[in-house]
């Protein structure tokens, strides 16, 4: 996930949004309070409410900086190998033990919080798709794409599959899984001549 | 959506969960109660609780049930096409405003609750993909598919992508958009020779 663009983050906001994590993964996210993350953090309520607006924004914001991940492509020249490389990594840290429950709330706050939607594309999405397009576009430059690819929407093609396996069917995503989704992606459906 | 799979459906079922879709869509899914469906229903909360084991579960039925679809694929020789045809039925249906914000809410409710997420996969996504898979193989008899392409994914890739759009960057999901999607997975992101 990208590098937070808050300001300073001084210790109690730190405080705070480690608090937020460790409560949303000992109770659930919703059954976090921000009343218990006030005390958990030994703030008042009102601190918590001075940065962020809302329980959905303060748990965005503390999930993303948190673990934050560049989530960069590498530019090895073989444009296959560095977007396997890319997911592996997208998929290596959102479906962890670790952080795939705390990702999986997030998209579920996002669902009724449009605030926490916007968020989530502006800290998230857009700055995923603005790499993934570079790195095509540097790809089709040295001819290994496909001149008229469409690379506004290569971010959905590529994503999209890792995002309807950890949300709609929960199946494990795999590194063979990610290898099989970008090979069929390359080659794609309709027969070579 | 599937058919639904549950048992013959009485007229006090069938009012459960209308009142359970209306009153989610008046003050929203995290804030519906069983104890609101019952009263709007005319019925004691054990009758529910006696079909639905959780608030989930009841949601889930009663969504995938009053807007039941089929989702089948035209098969008129044109796999493009059928395929096409086949996604804007489905994001027709998903992107309404209608069922948006129910499918937003079910998907929502299905990272927090397993039952509603097996569920989801039991009714919705296998059936479909079943679905999927069958079209494709027939269109690879026909030659209209490369002989290796992946057919156990194909779900995956035509799907994914509008889950993207839905759930995560809530972009407008237009038969355009759904053009530009399935020619970029026929075609293939590697130049053609």
């Amino acid at each position: 996930m990208p590098a937070p663009r808050t300001s300073a983050h001084d210790d109690r906001t730190e405080r705070i949004m480690r608090t937020t994590v460790a409560l949303a993964r000992e109770v659930g996210y919703s059954n976090l309070g921000i009343e218990a993350v006030a005390a958990g953090a030994g703030v008042g309520k009102h601190t918590v409410y001075r940065r962020w607006s809302s329980k959905g924004a303060l748990f965005l914001d503390s999930v993303l900086t948190l673990h934050a991940s560049s989530l960069d492509y590498p530019d090895t020249g073989d444009v296959v190998a560095d977007v396997k490389r890319q997911i592996y990594d997208a998929v290596d840290l959102l479906a962890s033990d670790e952080v795939a429950p705390l990702f999986r709330a997030l998209v579920a706050e996002a669902q009724r919080d449009d605030e926490v939607a916007a968020a989530l594309v502006e800290r998230f999405a857009a700055p995923q798709k603005a790499k993934t397009v570079a790195r095509l576009a540097a790809a089709r430059s040295a001819g290994q794409i496909a001149a008229d690819a469409d690379l506004e929407l290569a971010m959905v093609t590529l994503s999209g599959p890792l995002y309807y396996l950890l949300l709609v069917t929960h199946e494990p995503v795999t590194h063979d899984v990610v290898d099989r989704i970008v090979d069929a992606l390359f080659a794609g459906l309709t027969p070579r001549a």
